[in-house]
């Protein structure tokens, strides 16, 4: 059974979820639609861009990914579909694959009417355009049949973390649901930068000179979170509310 | 394979429509369950009323669509399922259903205990009637066997906009995730009254004096949404924050 | 098909949920997962507990609980799946499944290296530990096969309310949705108690001195509801916040 996953920013109060699973049963009445989350942080393209990295390692080659924060929807920003990795995305061209077209990625603009619904409003691209090219791929349709070949997506610039001398400078991407304040800084990052060296890593007015292993070691902690990138937290409490630390806000790393 | 869709305002934390899937599992382990939202506010049958008629069109023949916003369960109010443009429609007969009682609608009182749970509470027919009776028609039984006919189901007055000489006045009917305030004029309405004349639009405080086509064009924009009624938006954040208007506002349309 | 249900205190914002799924699919192609509730207090384990009681008897037998509410994860607390009247839960050892261990449960820990993911982080057993191993249960792995039996699996204390002389002791324990208190005073506590007596009963600052049928028969109603405990609502409104209970709060029975 195929498997298509729906992540957006259109929250749950409305039917626009529920919309795109009828459209898409319409078209593939046997697909597994899987929720990922409707509540990115609305029109947040760089949240979404880190949060599409972390799920898709876990499902199965041939899932469908439809990633929906479109605040570019009715103007001339381009409809996509990427392959990547044996696994289909499709969304807004606002680099929201950013961090998933890896090596040999292909890329093809949604242009096919046969692929989308008849009339393709300016506001709800979820619905018209990325619900149905989805369903279309989950039966199995090549992404060569949706459209032309697109060889520049939009890549978001700025979503590595930056090294100065004895210094790396990233910052806070995300707070999840607990509060936890979740970093561009990957545990990938941390070894090459700090690998057997002594360091000390600041975020939200609180230092720590050592990673913990999980949330119930210390009142505040830094581990290398779940998601695999560095994040701050607070047990049984949330990190946001404790310190007050913003999205964006610096997040240091530096050797002594 | 079958769906049957849940629309409630049960929320999230509470289990709930988990607590519905269950019921209908067991009666049909093969249905596809898809949650249009709970998050309807609480017992505000006018909203549900439209927010039903925007997903419907979405979902194909056969489909059966659960709506409990009940705030008179445990009283007399009949159990309801209509039959209308070959879609099932189950849920209290509180007005719920009455932008889908179409043309040749069929409306039945769920009485036959065969097709409910055996002992029904007062306080949850979600789960104890309308679950297990939309599970017995997405195995294919007749509406017919739920019960008796239904002749005079109850219908919300003034949900539509009312014309006095060069003026339509209508009103917002609910919020979306973004804040967009969406209102009872349809596209349908918009064209009748004033296709070819100049006009302005009110609401919020704010005046119009055409509609966009998509929410990036101004920063407050007028535009006939996906749903396929007027609504108001705020570019890049939100329209009921920004200009304070709430559910019931008028939103007046004049001729020039 | 077999039925994988979730509940948990992860939310709805971060891609959790959602990264389980992908790990029980990869596993299991054709179950079916319903989403209970993620939205349990963080970390309130005895609101869990009570809140996994009232659903599992709408669910078939051999359907797999996986319950995820676990401030102890990365410590050494055990992983268990339980074996309860022809269901399973898979989770924590924290006592979240104190209300559904009854007689003749049988208890595993969770050891088999190949029922779980091959890397187990500190932070995220939901993904790494209890996702692959309800998906193995619900392919019909025998639950002997995921480690070594547990004959001392941790309850929680203090659940049940106290009778002192002709005074019941309960107290709130959640709030749902709509604001209703639900306490720890099930239907069958008040009979063995009350039955044919006069009582009161008191909860946040409220006297009652009979239960109602429904919620809409008086402005402050108490009721056996739906979970099959006491609750106490305010007619179109919320109780939690017209008295101002909290959770924790006594709420008491005395015979007249």
């Amino acid at each position: 059974m195929a498997i298509i996953t729906l992540l957006t920013d259109f929250g749950l109060k409305d039917p626009y979820a529920g919309v795109m699973k009828g459209v898409i049963l319409v078209i593939d009445p046997s697909v597994a639609v899987v929720d990922i989350t409707h509540e990115v942080e609305p029109q947040d393209v760089v949240e979404a861009a880190f949060l599409v990295e972390e799920y898709v390692p876990f499902f199965p080659a041939g899932t469908v990914h439809v990633c929906v924060v479109d605040p570019g929807v009715g103007s001339d920003r381009r409809a996509l579909v990427v392959s990547s990795a044996d696994q289909f995305f499709v969304g807004p061209d606002n680099g929201i694959f950013s961090l998933v077209m890896g090596q040999g990625f292909e890329a093809f603009a949604i242009k096919n009417p046969a692929c989308t619904l008849k009339d393709i409003s300016s506001t709800f691209h979820g619905r018209d355009v990325f619900a149905p090219a989805a369903a279309h791929l989950s039966l199995g349709l090549s992404p060569l049949r949706l459209g032309p070949r697109v060889t520049d997506p939009v890549l978001l610039p700025n979503l590595q973390p930056v090294i100065e001398g004895d210094t790396l400078h990233g910052r806070v991407i995300r707070f999840d649901h607990f509060g936890n304040a979740i970093t561009n800084i990957s545990r990938k990052g941390v070894d090459a930068f700090a690998s057997g060296r002594v360091y000390v890593v600041e975020a939200g007015g609180k230092l720590f000179t050592a990673l913990s292993r999980s949330y119930f070691e210390h009142d505040f902690t830094c581990v290398v979170g779940s998601s695999g990138y560095l994040e701050f937290g607070f047990f049984k409490g949330s990190f946001q509310r404790k310190t007050g630390v913003k999205k964006g806000d610096a997040v240091v790393m530096r050797l002594r």
